[in-house]
C-alpha cells in the first residue's frame, strides 16, 4: 500500500539515511523490516517512531528484553497485526525465547483472551479491593 | 448484569462450594473477586475456567508468575477490558510489580499499540525472513 | 457526552417524532432506550438507524430473534461495548432466553476469544480445504 | 510461524496422537485442520482446548450446534480473526447452515458493527432500566 | 469465501443490477469492487449498505469528502480491516489526498493507538470537565 | 488505577513540572487533564508521549487540527476508550467542530464500523485494483 523504500533510495535521504544507520548499528545487523522501509516516507515519523522504539526495547531497565517483547506480542495478538506478531516472535527467538517460553505465553494470551470476554459479556462490577 | 453469587448461595452449590475452596486455598486468600462469582451461575463453566486459569497462571513453568500477569494485562489492555486490567494490575503488584516495572510494561504497552497502528495502516507486507 | 433528548423535545420534532412512535408502536412498549435518545440529534441518522434495525432484528426471516439477539451480544462482547451488551442482554431475555442459554452463549463467546487469541499469535494459515 | 505437525510427527507423539484420534473420532472425519497441528506443538495446551472446544461446541445441550457455530463466527469477525471466520463458516455450513441464514447472520454482525461504534462514540450511559 | 457475483450475474438479478447502475453512475466508473459482489448475494443488505454508503460518504454535507475518507480509514485501520485500509486509501487519493496528508493520517492514527492503550492500562478517571 | 499527581507533587518533581508548564503554555489554560497526571508517574514517558503529541497534533501540517481531533476519535472509538472519545469530542469543540459535523462523523464511523464487519464476515478478497 505504501512505498517501501530501497537502499538506493535511502541512500539519497540523508534524514532517513542516518536513522537507518541507527538500527543498523543498534541492532547489529544490515537487515532492516519492511516496517521502516515504509515509515521511511515520512522521515519525521520514522525518527520519532524508531527513537521510542529504541528506548522502550533495547534500553537498560527494570524488565528483561525477552520479556518486553513478549508484551508487545501479547498487545499485537489481542490487536490482530499479523505483522507484529511475526516480527516480534522473530526478535523473541533472536533474543532466547524457548519453545517452552513460546507455549507459555501462548496459554496465557489464550486464557486472556477468553476470560477478558468473560468479564465483558457478564459485565461483572469492579470489586472495591481492586479500587484503591 | 449476572447475578453474583453470595457466601451463602455458594454454599448450597457442592460443586460451586469445591471450586471455591480450590481457589481460597490456591490463593491462600479468603478473598474471592466477583469474577468467580458471576461465572458461579455455571458450575461447569466455572470449573472449566479455574483449572485453565490455575493451570497457566500458577503452575511451575518457563515464565516467572509475574511476567505472566503482565502479559495477561497486555492482553486486557488491547482487548479493553476494565476489569481485567485492574484486577490483574493488583494480582501483579501482589507478586512484587514495582513502580519502575510498572511504568516499563505501560511503555511497551503504549508503543505496540502506536505501531500496531501504523502497520495496518500502511499495510506492510511480511519480509520473507520473518515467514520461516 | 451527547444530549439525550426528552420526550418533551421529542415532541418538538416531527421528524424524531415519527421514528420514536415507529420504536414504541413495534416495540410494543412506551420505554424508548437513550441510544436512540442520543441518535436523535440527527433525525436522518436516528431515521436510517432504526430502520436497519428494524429490518434486520425484528423482521421475519431465516433465524429466530432470540438467536439474531445472541449474535448481537456475541459482536458487541468482542467489541467492547458495555451498553451494547447490557441492553441486548436484556432483549434476549425479554425474548425468552433462559439461563441455560445465556450460559451456554457465554461458553461459547468465551471460547472464541480464546480461540481467536491463539490462532492469530500462532499465526495459523488458512488450510485449503477452508479456501473454497 | 509455527510449525504444523504432520501425521507422521503425530504418530510419534501418543499425547498428541491421543488428541487427534479423539478429533477424528468425535468429528467422524480423517481431515485435521491447521489450528491443530499449530496446537499440537504443546500436548497439554492442545489437550485443554480441544476438551474445551468439544465439551462447548458439540456436546448436548441448551441451544443448537449452528447456533453456536453462528455465535463463534460473530466473536471472530469482530475480533478480525479470518483464519476463524473462514473454518467455522465451513462448520457451520456441514452443520447445515443455508444462504439465507448466512445472509442473516451477515446482517446482524454488520449492526451490531455500526451501532456498536455509534453508541460508543456517543458515549450512552446506561439506562437504570438496564442495570438490574 | 462467499462467492463473487459476476456482471453475468449480476445482469441476471434485476434488483443487483439497479444497485450496481447507481454505483457506476454515482462512481463515475465501470469498475465495482470484491466487496459489492460480496454483497450482493443479499440484494436486500446490498441496497441498504449502499444506499448508507451513499447518503454518508457522498452526499452534500458538513465535512469535505477526502476528510470522511480518513475518518474511516481510521476507523478501519483500529479494527484491523485490511480490504477496507487498502479500498479507502486508494479513495481518498482519488479524492486528492496528499502525501503529506497521508503522513499526518499516519501519525495521527499511531499516536491515538498509543495513548489508547495507555489511558486503558492506566485506568484513567473521566475527569469532571469532560463529564458535560 | 495509577496514582494521579497533584499540583503540589507536580512542584516537587521538576522534570514533570517542566512538562506541565510546556502544556499549559501551549494550551493557553492551566487545567491539566487525568491522562497526564498519571503519565507523570514515569516522567520519561510523559515527556515522550506530550512531545509526540504536540508535534500531531497542533504543529503547523497539511491537515487541519480539527481534522486531527477527528480521527483522534475515530482510532479511540474503535478502540473502546471512553476516556480518549470523551476527552477528544471536549477538544474537537474547543477547535470549532459544530452539531452539524459531529453528526457526520458518527455516521462516517458507524458506516465503517459497519462495513468493517461485513468485509471480515464475508473475507473478501483484494482487488487487484487496490493493491498497486
Amino acid at each position: 500500500m505504501v512505498k517501501l523504500l530501497t537502499d538506493a533510495e535511502v541512500e539519497a535521504r540523508p534524514p532517513v539515511k542516518a536513522v537507518f544507520d541507527d538500527i543498523r548499528a543498534t541492532r547489529k545487523t544490515d537487515f532492516i523490516n519492511n516496517f521502516w522501509r515504509g515509515l521511511a516516507n515520512d522521515p519525521v515519523l520514522l525518527k520519532r517512531t524508531w527513537e521510542s522504539l529504541k528506548a522502550v526495547m533495547t534500553a537498560e531497565g527494570a524488565l528483561d528484553p525477552l520479556v518486553r517483547e513478549m508484551i508487545y506480542i501479547a498487545v499485537s495478538t489481542a490487536n490482530g497485526c499479523a505483522y507484529c506478531v511475526q516480527s516480534h516472535t522473530a526478535a523473541a527467538r533472536a533474543r532466547g525465547m524457548t519453545e517452552a517460553q513460546h507455549a507459555e505465553l501462548l496459554a496465557v494470551i489464550g486464557l486472556a483472551g477468553q476470560t477478558n470476554h468473560l468479564v465483558t459479556a457478564m459485565q461483572i462490577p469492579i470489586d472495591p479491593e481492586f479500587q484503591i
